[in-house]
């Protein structure tokens, strides 16, 4: 079962990072991922749509929990974007290893996790059951770059000869 | 020196996971744990026993620091636990990595590491003082899943031939 | 290009931390640093010279953004340090692979970012524009041990045949 194949079928709108990332050109010395010994590590993925923070603000105050939901799933459109610039394709990916994830939170707001289930689903929809399904931690946080709701931090493991 | 035998010898109480981890049936597509390239990644664990939250609340506020170290120690069981479901045995554990540890705090309480010891002081206890100290990281965050005041998001190097 | 060559250039004052990490005696049951099949992994590594805390409070309130920049790059020099307590020479290690950074911040505080490149500027200077350019994220949080304003959690990878 091909990821990429998957995309097609869910009829996903991923975009193309192959020229710079999602945030955009870079303007420090990051990168948006690094390869090695079999794991590809992902900067930290944000929902930004073409160029504009999806529902900035924080859960439990002014940003709701299916719109923090759906923040955390265009983040992880941004996450197979991220994945296709690194290694090219996503049917390069063996597993998905980990996330975690960081959710702006009011001090009273314990719904971290179904925030982050918008992103781990959708991953879990394109890798398979297998592949897809990670290890998670999520944690309620007091601030993000842009006044964004959500970011997450992200390793796969790749294919054997993929390096 | 087995961590097993050692888990005998402090009469430890380490819940079984075999039939699923600590937090219950999963409700969401995540994975307790991973093993790729001879790393044993592990989900948030966290001081949940017997399917109830064990003190709950904010550090510096609500929950002691005595407290906090208790509820530490039951996540770390639980990672404990957590590795035999994974691997089997502690005694295919050849080193812990490292942990990154969750504390709820008010925003005075700085003692975020004295929480996170009693997570860590049992890890070295069974692993023993080379295999068992780890690198670790405490932060005091906002929020967490069920007014959590604690998690831990553990990884362990495996032995030649684990995987 | 030798990175401890660079170092020189730069005049950087790296501290020594062959014996025992910059926090002092160890008082509890963590290591500094941890090789595990190519990767170095470091503990949190914090703004602190001399056992002073640089640049103690919250980002927004207590700190402002060009303290909190150079309190990031003193960590920096910290890691530096660290690198050289874990495998001898700063000339062991092939690249940066991630960081991930904590800023004790205030809730409308979103500058994080900026505070964070104090620490991984140093780094991309010190080993260059392939090696020393890392994947990051950077969070707003409510506490650290000790009030510090900053701290880094980094993992590098090291050259083959290095472990």
């Amino acid at each position: 079962m091909s990821a990429e194949r998957r995309t097609r079928d869910l009829d996903l709108e991923i975009p193309d990072f192959s020229q710079g990332s999602y945030a955009g050109t870079r303007d420090t010395w990051i990168r948006p991922w690094r390869v090695h010994r079999g794991v590809l590590y992902l900067e930290g993925h944000a929902p930004v749509r073409d160029g504009a923070v999806v529902h900035p603000g924080r859960l439990g105050r002014d940003v709701t929990l299916e719109q923090g939901r759906e923040a955390a799933r265009v983040a992880g459109l941004n996450v197979l974007a991220g994945v296709r610039a690194a290694v090219g394709s996503l049917d390069r990916v063996e597993c998905l290893i980990r996330s975690l994830n960081f959710v702006v939170a009011a001090e009273d707001f314990y719904e971290v996790q179904q925030v982050a289930d918008g992103m781990t689903d959708l991953l879990a929809d394109v890798f398979g059951p297998e592949a897809g399904y990670g290890c998670r931690a999520t944690i309620g946080v007091q601030s993000l770059v842009r006044n964004l709701c959500f970011e997450t931090w992200v390793e796969f493991g790749l294919r054997d000869g993929t390096e």
